[in-house]
């Protein structure tokens, strides 16, 4: 099936993807009046008086914004905020779709991310969390901590930490398989924007040791202008080894791509050690395509398409971890929380080398993510 | 039906008002591709090369913010944004119902102009028009006016357009049912709120003349340190008279009350000029209750009130106001718009002292509107 051609077909014929509907009956004068005029008068009386009562009787305890700039969207990069819509809408639609969460897209008329978290500050009262998404790096970081820092509801960006999640849970399942242990495993990092830069700290809370990180000029260094790159720098990269992506990989048990499309050679896979996992998760163009990887000597291959085995897709994280957050009030959404979907995540899969990650559609995901999330501290 | 009590308890079971649904089926893996990853990047691609291609391939062709800051809610006053979702909810809610539009709630954390007027740039990418709701004067006419500069889209602050659209609906046939000219016909208006300021200046360009206005502190004064006020004074009150209620009413025939409960006694009415006509506006206890007025020597009177004939209420305008100016891509809603709006509404009804103006429910209302206000000039 040609995708974009039936995407653009379908867009028109439905005139983009979200509808806003009525939950309560509008059909007699009596439901206007307990909808509107003048009945709604009380649940708003009980709001002014108890702030919290919003939870209670507006849509704020299952809603969620979706904020982009449209500063680095899919892997079209910087199209703005109307370009970016249909992105947002479609995972407006994801949300309800795996959760039942009703998401709203914000798509912001500015690249400035003060005005980016102004907004978000602005609109916040409708809302029960905020889902920052395709916000260019480093600008994402700076947004995404100076809501955390304002906000009294679970703020999330999701293709940091949405990635950050997915790409642990099959990496932990890719190991078991090939009975590695954490502390012992080399990993090398293609990509150092919102869903490196997330990954890399996830793994390294999770017990990792030994992570390189190379953007497109090579090994990230501790003196880098870019002050997230040189923060990440000081964290990963122990030996401060010098050079691009060649060195980065010999001897490397994992590689994780999240940069661009067919950066990583069969050469360079042959330099890694025995049974390498490569996750090659550049969309739609992988950084080596499976069968390349495994001609290579690669174990087990993990991509975000769905027309391979192993699809790294942020959607099997963020509707359970929002809904779990929402279900318990949660303030913010902590380290432990994220720790707990990976976990929740990675038990419902694994039990092959070309099923490391349960399917979207897998019913068990979204209550398992949640209960996980909703239990973890807070 | 104790309305009050059954809106808490259906706002409580049905958790708020508003679903976000997907239009488009989410079931398979295709879909998913079809609506998300990787098909979704060529409608974004197609606005990329081209902005208006969001009014074909996303929800902005029919979408509307419902913007507040909770300034003025109902008859609560200044309770605040959180407190106003429930209204803002009910707005949105009546769009789907009577003009199948896409309504999202904006409850804005701030009540300061610049905030209001920044956020509402900030998020206009994803609509196709801007309802602002429920935002006290002075500072709604700033902020209208402002958006209206600088925005390509329509905004319209219903408190006043929608209120003077449906008044002036009812006047008109009034007038006719009473046999009285435009030109000499008599008006006082109590209130010079968002709702006041816009009836008289509505009225004034349909051709009406001898107009005063009151606000609680008595006629308005061209000084009036208000400075909305001291021009409204300017446009009305041809005569400079001063005083308060007693003397703006003595002789008139229309008393339109946008005010407080309880302010028109049946003395004033009985100074008015013969068969007068009275819309006691105020919400939920009107300026005089309908069977005082009638004894006083009311020949027609309307209220705010479903349980009253001659109900005024915006919901006859606002959804065909915007179906047609979304219809017909307008960038603002004109002055001839309303005048369009008007007409539309009162010829739908006025046959009867009893039958001012349709039912909310009567299903030619938003076709006509939004027919006469598409093809009123833009």
């Amino acid at each position: 099936m040609d995708y974009f051609a039936e995407s653009l077909k379908h867009h028109e014929r439905y005139g983009g993807k979200l509808s806003i509907e009525s939950k309560i009956p509008l059909e007699t004068k009596d439901d206007l009046s307990i909808a509107y005029t003048p009945g709604v008068a009380e649940p708003s009386r009980a709001i002014a008086d108890d702030i919290n009562a919003a939870y209670k009787y507006t849509i704020k305890k299952n809603s969620v914004a979706v904020i982009s700039d449209g500063s680095a969207v899919l892997g079209l990069g910087n199209i703005g905020p109307t370009a970016a819509i249909p992105v947002m809408e479609g995972k407006c639609a994801l949300f309800k779709k795996f959760a039942g969460i009703d998401a709203f897209p914000i798509c912001v008329a500015s690249q400035d991310p003060e005005d980016i978290i102004r907004t978000a500050i602005m609109i916040e009262p409708v809302f029960g969390g905020i889902n920052l998404e395709d916000i260019a790096a480093p600008k994402c970081f700076e947004v995404e901590n100076a809501l955390i820092n304002e906000l009294n509801i679970p703020v999330f960006h999701d293709d940091q930490h949405g990635t950050a999640i997915v790409v642990a849970a099959a990496l932990l399942n890719a190991l078991k398989l090939s009975c590695k242990a954490i502390a012992s495993t080399k990993i090398a990092i293609s990509g150092a924007g919102a869903a490196g830069n997330s990954i890399a700290k996830m793994l390294l809370a999770l017990g990792f040791i030994d992570i390189i990180v190379c953007d497109s000029k090579g090994i990230l260094d501790i003196n880098s202008p870019d002050s997230a790159k040189a923060e990440l720098a000081t964290l990963t990269n122990p030996e401060a080894i010098k050079g691009g992506m060649p060195e980065a990989i010999a001897g490397a048990d994992v590689f994780i791509g999240v940069s661009a499309p067919s950066i990583l050679t069969q050469g360079m896979v042959r330099q890694m050690a025995k049974d390498p996992i490569v996750f090659a998760l550049a969309n739609p163009t992988p950084e080596i395509m499976p069968d390349e990887a495994f001609a290579a000597g690669a174990k087990i291959v993990g991509t975000g398409r769905s027309d391979f085995a192993n699809q790294i897709n942020n959607v099997l994280a963020f509707p359970g971890v929002f809904r779990g957050a929402l279900d318990s009030k949660a303030a913010k959404i902590t380290e432990e929380m994220k720790l707990a979907a990976i976990n929740a995540l990675a038990s419902l899969a694994g039990e092959s080398i070309d099923m490391l990650l349960p399917s979207p559609f897998d019913e068990r995901i979204v209550p398992a993510i949640s209960k996980a999330v909703a239990g973890a501290k807070q």
